[in-house]
């Protein structure tokens, strides 16, 4: 895992120091797409010096070089995703957990966009999953 | 207007009250997608008694109730919709300016939702806008 963290974000010109890379592989290894908070609950026990603002201001370091894609899906907290491939996110309204959709193909028919630059795309769906209904 | 508005409310199980009416007829002149500051500060004016807090839980009732949606493209703040009928939105990283994008069709290729019930979609994009490129 190290070598691979390392990596990545040495490729996205990140330097890996060691909160950096356990952010990052939390991320790797937590696919339900945590908050700032979450990440911070999760890792404050094996890294007692860690504070909310680190895993805040890493988070967004990661933004802005694109090594996550961020999920607006809730409207009271920023969720973070680890895969930046174009996929959607369907968060279900009965146990708040967000899911991973995955198009075969995202053509969209937005002949509307003629003129536009596009350099990112997000889906989102709101409902129910099946294990609520 | 007043009858539209009046009526646009009833229908959606909402007292028709001053502010309430002045807020939607707000967002159906303005297609800009404001936020509650905005709505606020363009309002405050004419109603000098509105409070940050009487905006919020205004556009709050309203997204309940299915009379405007969320528009939760940038992480700093919700915009409000008054158009509730599906389409995109595009936000330029240089204006700022949110664009609606309309779809021929949105059927999204999207399999894995088999099981799924989906109540809302929403779609969209970042870059740059024709005016800024």
């Amino acid at each position: 895992m190290n070598t691979f963290v390392t990596k990545s974000l040495t490729e996205h010109n990140i330097k890996p120091t060691f909160p950096r890379m356990k952010i990052y592989e939390y991320l790797m290894e937590h696919k339900n797409h945590p908050s700032v908070d979450s990440v911070y609950q999760e890792l404050v026990e094996e890294i007692p010096t860690l504070s909310r603002t680190t895993v805040y201001n890493t988070l967004h370091l990661f933004l802005e070089r694109g090594l996550v894609q961020p999920i607006l899906i809730n409207e009271n907290e920023v969720r973070y995703d680890g895969d930046t491939t174009v996929h959607g996110h369907f968060m279900c309204r009965e146990c708040g957990v967000i899911h991973d959709i995955f198009f075969q193909d995202l053509n969209l028919d937005d002949a509307s966009l003629d003129g536009f630059q596009v350099e990112q795309k997000q889906v989102y769906y709101n409902g129910v999953c099946p294990q609520c209904k």
